[in-house]
């Protein structure tokens, strides 16, 4: 059944999180109902630690994972446990790309030449899930990242499975600040004085819900929308942001 | 005099600034007294406009920086404003970059072939400020930084005027903040995770005043030393940083 599923829907099936994480609640804990339901067809989830955070070991983010996904009852597995990373990524049921420096995991993806791989199985509507940093390379580009450059990657260019760029982990200027460094929204202005592609702030505990075509916004809160040269505009829950491909 | 003076005094000579404005003051009005030491021999600046802050252009934000210069009688030419910037920076009495976006700026460097040139003028004595992204590129790498990776830089590789790393704007952890997003300290222990370089996190109203050896900390606040696999230290004001190219 779960393989005829898989041969003929070939519909984009993601979610793509702010964050992994909300304040005062367990690791992916308010999206596990959301992944119960996204992950239903899949007994077992390859997971990428690529980008893991503090430079936790692989070993040690992906046992995170498994106790995460283990309350819903999925198999976890580290994408670096296989010999072979694009059959990994090909016959996975389930794909999740955990949050931690976007230079990184970008970098390691490239290293391990598995880059359009996932950009493929995605396309063929493996089910993916991407948190954070993990979010962040399912846009055109990983431009509008908050990391540091911790390391060069060969490219900025990311796998493209929404037609625009995000701001995870979004916030707002805090109004009361002496700080004089740039706010997240300048500079996001500063990106679009040299590049047209819209980018989404999404905030935290905000997911973005993509089946086929539709990419709709969820969780309680508003998206901050950039597009160059317009004034930021807040968009409700349930806005499908399918649009800006065509604009 | 001023000749002679730059042929026999081949000591470095850099104020590296962490902002260039401080909270309720103008355009580098903090360090205005420090600079008329500084540039002493110099009637003209040659001003690096490269890192744009918002996208402003090179006109804009030149003479920005021509306000503020002349309040200690100083002139101003923007490096744009040469047709052989390498020339530019080699016949300079003294130089400053302005901060912006580092990414834009470094970009700019190599793709106009200044960065070693530059790195010579330094390094024969020529006077140099950095504020921000300008002192970021003082470093051994901009792989500190806190900006947004807007355009792909050839190389990460900076200017190693200095025998570290800085975070400019360096800000503490907001302990009472719900955010999820990594904190600086967060981020600095994650490019030690890969990287030996030392980093030094220099709060807002703090400068390096480098004279030929000495790297002394100035401004009243203490700075933040982050070495790998050690705990995050404290530095007071004088300290000399010279010691970190020596471990």
């Amino acid at each position: 059944m779960k393989n005829y599923f898989k041969q003929i829907n070939h519909m984009k099936n993601l979610i793509i999180a702010s964050t992994s994480t909300i304040h005062g609640s367990g690791y992916l804990e308010y999206l596990l109902p959301t992944l119960e339901n996204h992950f239903e067809n899949c007994n077992t989830i390859l997971f990428i630690p690529y980008a893991r955070p503090g430079g936790m070991t692989h070993d040690e983010y992906t046992s995170r994972v498994q106790e995460a996904f283990a309350k819903i009852n999925k198999k976890v597995i580290g994408l670096h446990e296989f010999e072979n990373p694009t059959e990994a990524i090909e016959k996975a049921e389930g794909i999740f790309t955990g949050g931690g420096n976007t230079f990184l995991l970008v970098t390691q993806l490239y290293q391990n030449n598995v880059m359009e791989v996932l950009s493929n199985a995605i396309e063929n509507g493996t089910p993916y899930l991407g948190s954070s940093a993990g979010s962040n390379i399912t846009g055109i580009s990983m431009q509008t990242t908050n990391d540091m450059p911790i390391i060069y990657p060969p490219s900025f260019k990311t796998l493209g499975a929404i037609p625009f760029n995000l701001n995870p982990h979004y916030l707002d200027a805090d109004l009361q600040s002496k700080h004089m460094g740039e706010t997240r929204e300048t500079r996001i202005k500063e990106f679009h004085a040299f590049n047209s592609t819209p980018v989404l702030g999404l905030r935290e505990g905000s997911w973005l819900d993509v089946k086929g075509d539709a990419i709709i916004l969820k969780g309680a809160l508003t998206a901050r929308l950039f597009l160059q040269n317009q004034n930021p505009e807040e968009l409700n829950p349930e806005t499908d942001l399918n649009y800006l491909g065509k604009i």
